[in-house]
């Protein structure tokens, strides 16, 4: 009886391990040996972007997985490197798709063109470069 | 005895989960809401770089994450967006490391300089943008 106990609990740790693990993959594409179509994106804003305009510029990019299923992952960060090669950009925001259907989705969808206008007026240089992720 | 087999194989499919869990885990910084510290670098070659150059040039880029512990995890790409604005770029490689301090050790590393002789030469362009990867 004990060692069912034991059994089942090793059982019960390892499935939450497992769970993780199906969370974390869900951008790799069938068949693919991807991690899925990387979309980095890279903005410089206008100088004399208030510090209150770029944060709702950023919460505007971050509510869009929410709103827009073709991201089936997404990231973000600001630039802390250290060898003065960021070209002037400030922020990077990584958004994963599944397919390129998924991506030509994104594009045009509403809650992105949305975004955009709100990103637009402060927008001094942008760049994105996209890629099937391989080790 | 039976039931105990099962218990077992149960433990042991779960456990191959888990270790793609962990494995893929492995860039988070303990008590740190991040996945790690990316490292985004971009390279546009000069023109009349052969293919065979520009190939051993990925190749020598591929095999430092097998060369430099600091490295935890690793990925790369070429461009394959649609919207023009990847400012010349072709190439994208994502290095990511668990702290600064692993960072510090990775640039000036033997074996990332020894990569610098073999980019150098064909180097156009280059952008690198760090951040702490978070939601």
């Amino acid at each position: 009886m004990l060692r069912n106990v034991l059994y089942l609990a090793m059982g019960a740790v390892l499935l939450s391990g497992c769970f993780v693990s199906v969370h974390r993959e869900e951008c790799l594409t069938e068949g693919k040996e991807s991690r899925g179509l990387r979309h980095v994106v890279m903005f410089k804003f206008k100088d004399g972007t208030s510090s209150q305009q770029i944060r709702e510029i950023e919460d505007a990019f971050r509510a869009l997985p929410g709103k827009i299923d073709a991201i089936c992952d997404f990231e973000w960060g600001t630039d802390v490197s250290v060898e003065n090669r960021q070209q002037g950009f400030t922020h990077c925001f990584l958004v994963t798709f599944r397919s390129e259907a998924d991506r030509a989705a994104y594009l045009p969808n509403p809650n992105h063109k949305e975004f955009g206008k709100i990103l637009g007026p402060h927008l001094d240089k942008v760049l994105v470069l996209d890629y099937w992720a391989t080790k």
